[in-house]
């Protein structure tokens, strides 16, 4: 049988380089948020199948990975024609978060500023630039109605990829209440207006004359003549959609100008904004970037998922950025995915000289230098190539006439010049960026 | 329908101390491996089942997490009742590194040293201590047979438990060829000789006679006899043991001795010492503390492991860290779990004054001081709550009388000191740790 040497269809290996860029975004990330006052929290990769399906998830409940039972459990599963998996791969980190509230609040500070970064799985098609298993990093303010945690969520979002080198981020902002309320004044039934939202949200996607004939048999002519006004009309004048809800669009209003004086000025309120998961009950947001189709990450309040866990409704609102895209922007920007070289790397000359060689590299170790080793014994050139394709600044070579001499050979890979050195002049060195 | 509000058994969630424990050991590990030359590399959670499973992982294979397949394939399966899945989650990083070796190799500095930092899973019966998720901390070194492998791999751990705290960790050393040797030597049957050795791994669980009556059932008493003279004598003089096979012994020697000169004193043979797994081949060793009965981590020469995925065998030998046991550690030890709290706090005096108080957190966030702002508005005391909760050193806020003199009042929260100041002053303050 032929074993693959791919990962699955979808997924991705990260060698150094990668690995190197996707470390120092995710420290970036966590340090904003940190000095936001945001604290980190981890969940299990793997949920209760009962926690991740039901209200809420939208879509992205049919793209769960599930997990098949196991033993005895399996095979009256599947004797009975009955559910065969239990557990799944969690699809986002927002329902492990609310879980995570519901379980563990009464040792939380009161708000809880959460910060969450990691993987989540979803069964989508495999496409290009689309990924089965992607990072998010998602902030979080549990336990406050208060419009300030819009205002911080965003904050906290936008000075991530300010320090990440993108200023230039736009942000939409909208509010679900305020849809459905335009829905409701439009004339679209109760029942129609989570497929209308559906098909408002393919207006960045889609053509609008699709849009338009979709609704029109959702909700009739007159109705979207009436949303043609209001949440399509694309205009900077939202006179009618204000109508619908004057106090959430208020809201909206405070939120954009309170981020104006805060320094963010790229934000503005877009009715025909919808996102799309169902749990969302009041603001939502995404933030686009002019290089990327798409969106470069989101959020909103989820007032009511809470309930989902038992217990009674708790304020929250949250932000997520969608981390592969930011690594996307990172990688055309150029950013550099510098793997740190070690300051020595001690070339192993031959066989007889192992030890003095390992010797050495213990005794650098101690002192708290960073010395790669060759892990071997072989030609020179090669030994030299691998120092070079490590990044190390210097390498180090005892030979014959240095064992001799008790000294060491020192070789800058940067300029080429070699020397003669003592152990104890090593030590004392600065140390040396590659 | 009741929604758990507990990860799934053998899960758990990582609140705020328990993740900042983590980070901390993680972060240190890191750096250890990083400075002795490792690079860091990652690998999906989801590996297709036909590199999970197959020679190599022993008892782990059982353990597999097992993902169901999708849509029509999964209809397919069910309906001819065939393999319901189609792929798992990984059990250990060595055989998802060897998959991304075979692939990536190319491309990468040749010998090739890797540090892989990620989670595990494993359908354990859940138990106290007995994780089904849990993170696994390797380091390998792939492409040299020398035995300076070993030696690296092994002072970089030790250098990682150093690093935390934990200078007296011992490494138990032995070689699996020599095993399979003594086997030999002793006439135990060739088919036998796994399940002597899966036998003689239960010695340090199980009672000497159990151990003794298993051999005796597998390979007759004379083996047995002359096993406790090799394998099972537990003395320090290995001279029977030895003579299975001069040079393997020989090479144990001198990894231990070259451990011994760079400042590892603690290593020894042991010649009982199995590792479960069925990959190994050379050198295998283990890492134990006195604090703990099972091991700290362990690991092993596997130079055939890559002949799973079609290439040549490629020499490999790598350690890994048993890191929910470190940290079982740590909290034993009181490592503090410092949760490192922002420089301020901005409290929200009322409604009326947020703006001024949004403001002043934006300007201090500008000039880059670390700062939480309490979400909300309310009762004062439950934000100087908040602002101790969140190990803040200063509380600050605005209330009418600042609003109207332009200043701001600071609350030191170690020492209870208030006063009256500028925000000018406080950017210009130098950080104050809580």
């Amino acid at each position: 049988m032929s074993i693959p040497v791919n990962p699955p269809s979808g997924f991705r290996d990260y060698p150094p380089e990668a690995c190197a860029r996707r470390e120092f975004a995710i420290r970036a990330i966590s340090e904003v948020y940190r000095s936001f006052g945001f604290q980190a929290i981890a969940t299990s990769a793997v949920e209760d199948l009962a926690v991740l399906t039901g209200k809420g998830g939208g879509e992205n409940e049919k793209l769960i990975f599930k997990i098949l039972k196991r033993g005895e459990k399996l095979d009256e599963a599947r004797a009975a024609g009955g559910e065969l998996a239990d557990l799944g791969l969690r699809f986002d980190l927002t329902l492990p978060l609310s879980r995570f509230y519901a379980k563990h609040q009464s040792l939380l500070p009161h708000p809880f500023k959460a910060f969450h970064i990691g993987p989540v799985w979803r069964a989508e098609r495999a496409q290009k630039g689309r990924y089965r298993e992607f990072y998010q990093c998602d902030a979080d303010i549990i336990g406050s109605e208060s419009p300030l945690c819009e205002v911080e969520v965003i904050s906290a979002i936008l000075t991530a990829f300010k320090r990440l080198g993108f200023e230039d981020v736009d942000v939409h902002l909208n509010d679900r209440g305020l849809v459905y309320a335009a829905l409701e004044q439009a004339g679209v039934p109760e029942d129609k207006r989570g497929a209308a939202c559906v098909a408002l949200d393919k207006l960045d996607k889609a053509p609008r004359e699709t849009v338009l004939a979709e609704l029109t048999e959702l909700a009739g002519k007159t109705a979207v003549d009436a949303l043609q006004k209001t949440l399509m009309s694309g205009a900077e004048n939202h006179a009618d959609y204000e109508k619908a809800d004057a106090a959430r669009y208020s809201q909206l209003r405070w939120i954009s100008q309170t981020l104006a004086q805060a320094g963010w000025s790229r934000v503005r309120v877009n009715p025909s904004l919808m996102r799309g998961l169902d749990y969302y009950t009041g603001p939502v947001f995404e933030f686009r970037h002019a290089k990327l189709s798409g969106s470069l990450g989101g959020g909103g309040r989820y007032d009511k998922l809470s309930e989902k866990f038992g217990g009674p409704a708790v304020p929250a609102c949250g932000g997520s950025i969608g981390f592969e895209r930011l690594l996307l922007l990172l990688e055309e920007s150029g950013v550099a995915a510098k793997i740190s070289g070690p300051e020595f790397c001690v070339l192993v000359f031959d066989e007889s000289l192992r030890e003095k060689s390992l010797a050495l590299a213990a005794r650098l170790r101690q002192a708290g230098k960073s010395v790669d080793l060759y892990p071997g014994t072989g030609k020179l050139k090669a030994q030299f190539k691998y120092a070079d394709a490590k990044g190390a600044a210097v390498a180090l070579i005892i030979g014959p006439d240095e064992a001799a001499a008790g000294a060491v050979k020192a070789k800058n890979l940067k300029t080429g010049d070699e020397r003669m050195t003592a152990v104890e002049e090593l030590l004392r060195s600065e140390p040396q960026s590659a």
